[in-house]
């Protein structure tokens, strides 16, 4: 192949950073790292990922079906029951995603130190 | 520690939301994935994040160096020089960002075959 035909998300124009900024959206994170425990319904994930609406859940699941890493399972009962899961794919990515946000809550406390120091340094 | 103060990305208002969203914001992942090979000067930094505008890598850099995720190192020569680099920190950040983003460009053919199965079931 070609340097042209190269897989990198340096390239502005590579597909492969669109996969990224899905994998790394605002709900895409927290979706996908809420999947790696179980699966959930529609209105279940909407508590586990506090603060998202209707619209942007059913956007970001829509977005991460398509890509290949949720399953959608309509299930024929009364009322209406939608399954929520990780496909192999989807598994690989949330992983990794989930494995981010815990060392983020980790390291949260050190992050507002950092923060601290710096804005005092800068503070006449 | 009572509930109230877990730190968990769950939670709307849980500062760790907030540093979670630095360290996977658009240009936030490619300059930390890029930092984990060397350091870069800023213009440097620039080619190698495509399509980022000046404003923007600048803004990302100074998030992300308050947040102590990188180090910014103004030489005392004439022409000024400033490197950027990863602190302790910031390379474990960047150590898992980097790993996700190899892993989306090795699996973008899959994504990309996943999307036109997806178009396709729901073409008339």
């Amino acid at each position: 192949m070609g340097v042209s035909s190269e897989v990198t998300v340096k390239a502005p124009m590579c597909p492969s950073r669109g996969v990224l900024e899905h994998v790394t959206s605002r709900w895409g994170v927290l979706v996908l790292a809420a999947l790696v425990e179980r699966s959930y319904r529609f209105s279940e994930l909407r508590r586990e990922v506090g603060g998202v609406s209707e619209k942007m859940l059913a956007q970001t699941l829509q977005t991460l079906e398509r890509d290949g890493f949720v399953l959608r399972d309509a299930k024929p009962v009364i009322p209406p029951r939608v399954d929520y899961s990780l496909t192999g794919l989807g598994r690989e990515a949330a992983d990794q995603v989930w494995a981010l946000a815990r060392w983020t809550e980790r390291r949260t406390a050190d992050v507002q130190a950092a923060r601290l120091a710096y804005d005092a340094a800068r503070t006449p």
